[in-house]
């Protein structure tokens, strides 16, 4: 078996420090991994398969003979970097939201759209986390009949906006249960025992940029831009696992047997719909699974062509570095 | 002015404490406040405008001379001491389920439906905490075009299930922090830093109570059987307020401006909604408040007769406590 050169620009962050877990884990052909951040992490190391690396500091040279640059680094650093992956011959699998949305750029979850990776330019994107939470369930009732509308309402964790944003849920917590104020940096409002608005800014249709990314990231994936999707996206105080109310409709009537038997034989799909011991998904139970947890199955009492589902996902595994790990598979 | 005297079943409770001090706040003209629970309360003394009041056992002769009975003791006790509170010649305003689909009781939201205590026959059921954060808000909107359809999920706090609950939540938070188990006694799972699917059983239809109650409740107040409605309940680790993402279609399309002038005059509602400062309701922010917050207002853009909305009000004000009073007040 072949072994690649494998490169992750933002190693320390939150997600950076899961796909180095994940690579090691999926036990993925790694030659050798190259640790790139910012110039304040240089002299930290990390370990993987037991081994201590020292992290380096990101630069145009970092790519000479890498095969593939994991990118989780935020927009700017993609953008930046893009032509220096591309020059040294490399792919760049890239977490942000920067190229999404770029028509020539491969938007893609392994479970949903695997062979939208052949048609890329050196750099293939990995959606938000919502979206993937989204999609993977999704796909195999759309393979079923054909999606016409979703609404969906998220309940997303504080890994989404990184290691400090999980460290502020963690000291705001105590702090509140001490009697003193909370003190918001990371968050703009109180994140402990508080839920808001996800602080993505309104754009001009009034929705906000995360769920507008879902939308528009959803249609892309799912390879139909006619699917009408309304997302409310909210921040809630749970550490690494998102959760959405899903309701859909669909071209035909897809019974609640038809949907759930489906769901149990598709890819990185666990059941958890157990309506009489009243357990369906959970974030505390998905923090590090890989799986998609699926339940509250139903049909929706208010459309004849609806269902309704439940369903939580690891924002740092499937959300984001093993769905990028997975797409470095793909290749 | 003529005085009342009021008796509270159920009053060393969450929503019980809450019912003497929206009394006391909203100075209703109180001759006698008799405050009642269960055996093992007696002994304990309530404060009400400064006076101690010493609780009594609730007792099918606590009635005697009573004019008002606001029950928030459960079900089961409303359902025994119903004619007990009749015989007094008194009228039960009841903050449980017990009697809230009975064709003979009135539901009522003092800001949607007021008209309805006229029909009483001793009994005023007061709606689950749910379904009058909904109905409060959507009134003003039915009123500009009627609703057909209504989707809804629900971050419903921990307040809900009561007293024990809230301090379940601020122990196992207190438990987490210190990497101990989180040892669910409540709540059938943890509640911190987690959510689940509302803990109400599963009812045939694929809904829990909690979903049912909603959609029963909500046509009964509004006055209309047929608008559809999807909800998915949802407990989340906030103390007592609770938050509802809503989707609503209506006969004709309204727009944003037209709601959000509807919403801002209409009683009950404060509106939070400044797209530029992110700020929208948020729970702790309606802690404590009377009004229910409501903000996101904004056209669905999967649906050209959609409108939008996310809420937050006091489950134990709004949700309970104040709702009843204001029914109280009615009379």
């Amino acid at each position: 078996m072949s072994k690649y050169n494998v490169a992750i620009a933002g190693a320390t962050g939150a997600v950076g420090q899961e796909m180095i877990k994940t690579l090691e884990k999926r036990n993925f052909p790694v030659k050798t991994l190259t640790l790139l951040a910012s110039k304040r992490s240089v002299g930290k190391t990390m370990t993987f398969k037991g081994q201590e690396i020292a992290v380096q500091e990101l630069t145009h040279d970092s790519f000479r003979g890498c095969d593939i640059a994991l990118f989780s680094a935020g927009s700017e650093r993609s953008k930046e970097f893009r032509q220096s992956v591309i020059d040294a011959g490399a792919v760049m699998i890239d977490n942000s939201s920067a190229f999404r949305m770029d028509p020539t750029v491969p938007l893609v979850v392994p479970e949903v759209n695997p062979e939208a990776v052949k048609g890329h330019n050196g750099v293939i994107a990995n959606p938000n986390c919502c979206t993937i939470i989204l999609v993977v369930p999704l796909k195999p009732l759309y393979d079923l009949s054909r999606i016409t509308r979703i609404v969906v309402a998220t309940y997303q964790s504080a890994s989404g906006a990184g290691a400090q944003a999980m460290e502020e849920l963690r000291d705001q917590s105590a702090r509140i249960l001490a009697g003193e104020p909370a003190a918001p940096e990371i968050f703009p409002y109180q994140i402990a025992f508080n839920l808001f608005s996800h602080n993505a800014g309104i754009e001009s249709n009034g929705y906000n940029g995360e769920e507008n990314k879902m939308v528009l990231e959803a249609r892309k994936i799912l390879g139909d831009n006619d699917i009408k999707i309304t997302p409310t996206c909210i921040r809630v105080p749970v550490f690494r696992a998102h959760a959405e109310a899903i309701t859909i409709e669909q071209e035909r009537k897809v019974s609640v047997e038809e949907a759930r038997a489906a769901l149990a034989k598709a890819p990185g799909i666990r059941i958890a719909d157990d309506r009489e011991a009243n357990y369906f998904p959970m974030p505390i139970e998905v923090s590090g699974e890989d799986d998609i947890a699926v339940g509250r199955i139903r049909d929706d009492i208010g459309n004849d062509h609806g269902l309704c589902l439940f369903v939580a996902g690891d924002q740092l595994l499937k959300g984001a570095a093993l769905n990028a790990v997975q797409i470095a598979e793909l290749l």
